[in-house]
């Protein structure tokens, strides 16, 4: 059977999705690849290609054909991918055509000009200097929020970016669980004694490149579908599904590029796994930024912090590093790569704390939007809560609120998807290691097919035909539940932590 | 004084210039950084980036905007670079809306199709096999010709594409002049017993890669704003001007990448040193194939094989290869370097018998669009003339008639370029050494300041606003002419050839 103007929209959506497939590399380029001379130039080049795609995306057109398949649509199955491509391009072009363009470009340049802000204020140490960016870029999400009316609070619009059809309210429900679980966990901590000393040093960065290299060729990627290159802020970009580029960094004094380049792995997997026939149009993605984090900490922590990795890999990490490791046995080791730590940074924090410093961003982020905090007093309030939460004394602004550039980008309802790939990833772990019950002796092997292959069939396959939670539910059984995470945290740290 | 339909006619070709860069980046990443994988991908991206350039460039506002400014356009200075855009933009619109779309589309499908047949009959060294292929192209280069009734004979209009104004009859007047001279010269070649077998051997590829980047920063480019990597066959892409991307290919056992970076950078040089002015617009790149090639011939050839440039760098080149350089001196290498003698592959030829593999093809060229040579007979004619014109005996087509992807790709009407290049560089270089009379004596001493600025001031500065013959004359106060080039040639290699 067969739909003329379906095949139109499908025709259009596919070429609006080459045009974001280029757009993509072309931001890959500019962070990896491009001499810093061609700053001005790219600029101009990736606001013409925004422009064009939204465009083309908004035209009354998209909107014509949308109308002429919705009788067809009725006849299709829900769970095909035509009828999941109609819902979602609807749902995309209903959100797009809702907010002005002239509120769209005062955005794009606020937020460009709020990262330059934020970027100055960070140098000095000086919340004050964001400051009226952040003003303005409130303003503009206040803005934004208005141009919506199906929300249940003003801070849905925002996670619905980020989160599709995710409410503020489950989150809060989750984060709120969370808080009262780590924070006591967090008060009962104790020091150790555990020794991470030998994870600082000289490790050489042609001998982490090589590394890097081998441990995503040993997880497994299709071949000849992925590259990974040297970055500043790692990330996974490029067009997507058979051209993925991984990003690392390289420090020689520690091995964060070898646990960032396991973290990365998890995002170019997702997006190597994503069905063949869906590729070239929208569904041709991850889900949603929760979803593609739980794959990446899936990777980075569940399984590259993990004893039976580590049994398989620590002798080729030893002799890569001799001078450093060489004393160092595996238990040793183990112990130090999972270390638990309340800390100053995001970035840098273990599995466990990390979600405090999401839960204090959400819970301000909200205070912003329905003006519960002035923004000036920001500073004084993250203090007080990174106190209160982590028992961390902040030294000055750069060390504190001014340590992440997505509020000065304009970027609000972002963190919470990061705690809440920490949570699934551990839902569809739980469910994963019951239908793979060796699972963890397959790792000791150095086997990293099975849990490669299981992604991949249940979850990875299916794009973005289906909302984030309706997907997760299609893979464990069930909504996003904190429990299964904090048992782990339980059962991994637990007994650690007192030891 | 400011007109509203310029602004918007400047605006419009900017935007169309912002992709136009997008599709030079993506076209570059393609030879160089992308996964294979990604191919599939890309064709269609590279589809959809071209379609949407062409139908933004041809749309009826591009013609009413011109139709507009046609009245201001009489009152502006002709050297104006508001004049130069509207005529170069008047004149690549009534070319671009004269071929139909369909047409456009069935070539660019033979296109790509006869680059496939093509690699296959050079693999099977079997002309038969790309014999469809090259007729189909012939027939669309016949249709494409027919959308045009401007020109003196039908070549013209292919020739026009590459050499814009350039006319058949004037390229086969200098190439007339050029053949007589070069066939007694070759004829007169005798065994000269210059010895070249030490550019054969080992250069282990990470001293070459050091050593192309040191030659182009000894040469000069503006900070920041390229960067050189290896690809199989070498070109200059990117986006242009701030941000070129230079390639080259290293081979282990020879110093080809050496020779090949000095070429590239001469291209590079042109785009980086166009007037950053027009940088964001249809005048900001080189003039035309002709002139661009004389830039990367005039540095790999003019300077790169020159006496002066390796006084000063033969010495670097000895201490980074000394198991192979270390007993040869100055004078054998810069004979080795510079050794005429007649071969088979255009693209390892030396600089004078270069010339006569050109002037085959732009003869066989012309042979096929007159309709004065059938298709079939073309490996046995391209034989007979290799013969008549270097004295060499073709063993198979893959070595003869097949070693170039040119025609396979449609592209007929572009070889002559090389040998313009090749006479419009000893022009040019003609009028520097008078203008700068110790040029050499400054690269004994490794500086090319000189050279460069000269070069940015008087020529790349102009990028697209002249025609290429209009160009050169303001440069050179010439129209092509061969005479300088021949004495050139008479100078450095008559005295060798009979040593």
């Amino acid at each position: 059977m067969e739909n003329s103007s379906l095949e139109q929209l499908k025709a259009r959506v596919a070429e609006i999705t080459d045009l974001a497939q280029v757009a993509s590399l072309v931001g890959w380029d500019q962070m990896v690849m491009m001499p810093q001379g061609g700053a001005a130039l790219r600029a101009n080049q990736r606001a013409t290609l925004t422009k064009v795609i939204f465009e083309q995306f908004t035209s009354p057109e998209t909107g014509r054909l949308l109308d002429e398949v919705a009788p067809y649509e009725d006849l299709l199955d829900p769970e095909s991918d035509d009828a999941a491509l109609i819902r979602l391009t609807r749902r995309d072009y209903e959100k797009a055509v809702r907010v002005p363009s002239e509120l769209r470009s005062d955005i794009a340049r606020a937020s460009s000009e709020g990262v330059q802000a934020w970027a100055q204020a960070k140098e000095a140490s000086d919340f004050s200097i964001l400051l009226p960016a952040l003003e303005r870029a409130i303003e503009l999400r206040q803005k934004y929020i208005d141009c919506f009316d199906d929300y249940d609070e003003r801070y849905d619009v925002l996670l619905d970016d980020f989160e599709p059809q995710m409410k503020t309210a489950e989150v809060r429900v989750v984060f709120q669980r969370m808080k009262d679980e780590l924070l006591s966990f967090i008060r009962g901590l104790g020091d150790d004694g555990a020794d991470d000393s030998f994870l600082t040093g000289h490790f050489p960065v042609d001998r982490q490149q090589a590394l890097c290299h081998e441990v995503i060729d040993l997880f497994g990627l299709k071949p000849e579908t992925w590259r990974l290159d040297d970055t500043r802020h790692p990330f996974v970009g490029g067009p997507g599904t058979d051209d993925v580029r991984i990003t690392t960094h390289y420090d020689e004094t520690n091995l964060d590029s070898f646990f960032g380049s396991m973290h990365e792995y998890g995002h170019a997997l997702y997006e190597n796994q994503v069905a063949r026939e869906l590729a070239r149009g929208p569904l041709g993605h991850g889900c949603s930024l929760g979803l593609h984090e739980s794959q990446s900490r899936m990777w980075e922590n569940l399984v590259g912090r993990g004893r039976p990795f580590w049994t398989h890999f620590y002798p080729r990490l030893q002799e890569t590093f001799p001078e450093q490791l060489g004393d160092v046995d595996l238990d040793r080791f183990y112990r130090a790569v999972n270390l638990v730590r309340p800390s100053l940074i995001r970035i840098h924090a273990d599995e466990v704390t990390y979600n405090m410093h999401i839960i204090l961003r959400f819970e301000l982020e909200q205070d912003m939007i329905e003006g519960r905090v002035a923004l000036a007093d920001l500073p004084e309030e993250w203090n007080r809560r990174m106190d209160e939460y982590l028992g961390i004394d902040v030294p000055d602004d750069a060390h504190g609120v001014l340590q992440d550039m997505h509020w000065g980008a304009g970027h609000i309802g972002y963190f919470s998807t990061y705690s809440l790939g920490n949570v699934m990833s551990v839902q569809i772990w739980e469910r994963v290691r019951e239908e793979v019950p060796d699972l963890e002796e397959q790792f000791e092997r150095g086997e990293f097919g099975a849990l490669r292959e299981w992604l991949g069939d249940r979850l990875h396959r299916l794009g973005r035909k289906f909302p984030p939670q309706d997907t997760l539910e299609r893979v464990t059984g069930s909504r996003i539940d904190p429990e299964p995470y904090l048992r782990y945290l339980s059962e991994k740290h637990g007994a650690h932590a007192t030891r």
